[in-house]
């Protein structure tokens, strides 16, 4: 069973849990920006393997550059990563532990809000492969996640948002209530004590559905809701070289697949207005996006690998806050009329 | 539950099971060697990819090639590889397979007597990295495995008896009356039809272990006998640019280990002249072993995955025939020890 571990005192938890793993050796894995973090919690004798930021290296060339590391120096089966990182450390370092000897043990360090709602729990890893996301990976749970707000502080703001978009995601899908307390959250001006107790409950959320169904055969794709416009928008953006971060783009397919769900399942319009509300007031940008651009965002999201036949396109759909449905599909024709919606509220 | 298909008509087979499955697309994955094999059982509109033969292919670069072709060709989570071919093919197409998307369907169709009692079994899957066998693979199980000895009759005859040294390991953890079976065998002059019903029990042999176990945490370590000294001899030849073939390694791994078997754990001494005189009288030539290559055995094993701590040597030994006592170790100077006993038994 993995650990799920909130503290203030990162540190210490991560010793305490080392003397209980009793592993050969430690490498902690991290990128330029959480190289200081990562030196500061490195227990005496553990090597620090330092990658370059951003999600252009979460690539094969970069996994490599970990199992070459822990080849010529002696790693075992017995021996443990550390993986101290936003998502693209938790997601690589991960799948690096996954595959090397076919699998040693990896704690995840999670040092943003997305990184640590999203990407470093749940077991899913992996890389970006050509020019799609996580192309490659495996289902492979960390042994354990510490979880921390001290390192949010110092995250730019555009970053607490878009872990935010992942918050209301997991509301969207548990609770009215849970969504209801985010959406009164002010996370503009965010209070990170505040913070706390809703990321835990949103951590939870992930952490229960994970545990029902972790290969994602059925409800675990319920997590998805707002992934499928969500990722296509996001691949469209870097096509472009005008990438947009991950909850932006998750933030925004939320709405769209919100829209989709009044479309077929009568949820709410007045929820539509409120969330299209929020996306403006807490500086969510919208990607630019014009009637132009539907055909090459329906290629993308018929590539999307939730999608179980080829032509067809999954959706997570909700039939009310609370509510999810999985395993819908909509026509190109449905999306079209979705992403016309959605530019008009939004005034796009 | 894996399905295990013995049978004569290959194409037949496949076919039902791919019919069952109900795949979205099919890719079959082959190597030069059996590229004919491949093309003939291709089920209509299945695509096919080719790599190069050979160890030297079973490597990161080969896996990025069957990705790129996925990828790029619209295959999805619904689609199946079929990988015909040695452990080769099957290792590197079972590792393709449980990365893509995080994990597709594959099954096995081995071509060789050595893919078909070890590698198309028991779902380690994996490649070489730099200069380590396997060291970056997964656990995952093909669907289903296929086996017909109608391929073995174009092998040479060192394949075959590659794969026989793999048989009679599982002959030796399994019972004395196997064992015996296979060591009356005559495997220079094979009758294929006489070999089918002893590959088949050792195919079970391996089954039943791994299902006991399939992540190799307790008994599934029996299947190591001769492969902590067999990979020595392999990685070491190779280094040298004298490649052997990995059963003619564990032919002799297994004499290294039943000395040591005899030096700890009282294994009777006759059976080590019996093996002994099989291995010269079966032509499983030895590797060109003095001892000034002792050291470098050495630090390869202590380089062996399968060790449990930085510094130990691990091995599975016997203490009688089907008997193995899997977390025994052994010093540097008990595998001397061992070595000058397999040179002199050898003649070496």
């Amino acid at each position: 069973m993995q650990k799920l571990i909130f503290t203030n005192d990162v540190s210490n938890e991560l010793d305490a849990l080392i003397n209980e793993m009793a592993p050969d050796k430690v490498a902690m894995l991290c990128d330029s920006h959480t190289f200081q973090i990562a030196e500061g919690l490195a227990p005496s004798g553990a090597e620090i393997i330092c990658l370059g930021a951003g999600d252009e290296n979460k690539n094969l060339d970069s996994v490599s550059e970990v199992w070459t590391h822990l080849s010529l120096n002696g790693y075992t089966r017995n021996s443990l990563l550390v993986n101290v990182g936003g998502g693209m450390i938790t997601d690589l370092g991960g799948f690096a532990a996954a595959c090397f000897k076919r699998g040693i043990r990896f704690i995840n360090v999670p040092t943003t809000l997305l990184g640590a709602v999203d990407a470093a729990v749940g077991g899913k890893t992996g890389i970006n492969f050509l020019d799609f996301k996580n192309e490659i990976g495996a289902f492979c749970e960390a042994q354990a996640v510490i979880i921390s707000t001290r390192y949010f502080s110092t995250l730019p703001a555009a970053e607490l948002r878009s872990g935010f978009a992942e918050m209301l995601k997991h509301g969207l899908i548990s609770s009215a209530e849970a969504y209801g307390r985010l959406m009164a959250f002010d996370i503009v001006e965010a209070d990170l004590d505040a913070l706390l107790p809703l990321l835990q409950e949103s951590v939870e959320v992930k952490r229960r559905i994970v545990a029902e169904d972790p290969r994602e055969q059925g409800i675990r794709r319920a997590l998805n809701l707002g992934h499928t416009a969500g990722h296509a928008f996001e691949s469209y953006a870097l096509e472009r070289k005008e990438p947009i971060p991950h909850g932006f783009a998750v933030a925004h397919g939320l709405l769209v697949e919100m829209i989709l769900s009044h479309l077929q399942l009568g949820f709410p319009s007045s929820e539509l207005h409120r969330y299209a509300s929020l996306l403006r007031e807490a500086y969510f940008p919208a990607p630019p996006i014009s009637c132009k651009d539907y055909d090459a965002l329906l290629g993308l999201m018929s590539h999307d690998k939730k999608n179980r036949r080829t032509g067809e396109i999954n959706f997570t759909l909700l039939s009310d806050s609370g509510v999810p449905v999985i395993d819908r599909t909509a026509t190109p024709d449905e999306i079209r009329t979705a992403l016309d919606l959605y530019r008009d509220l939004l005034g796009l």
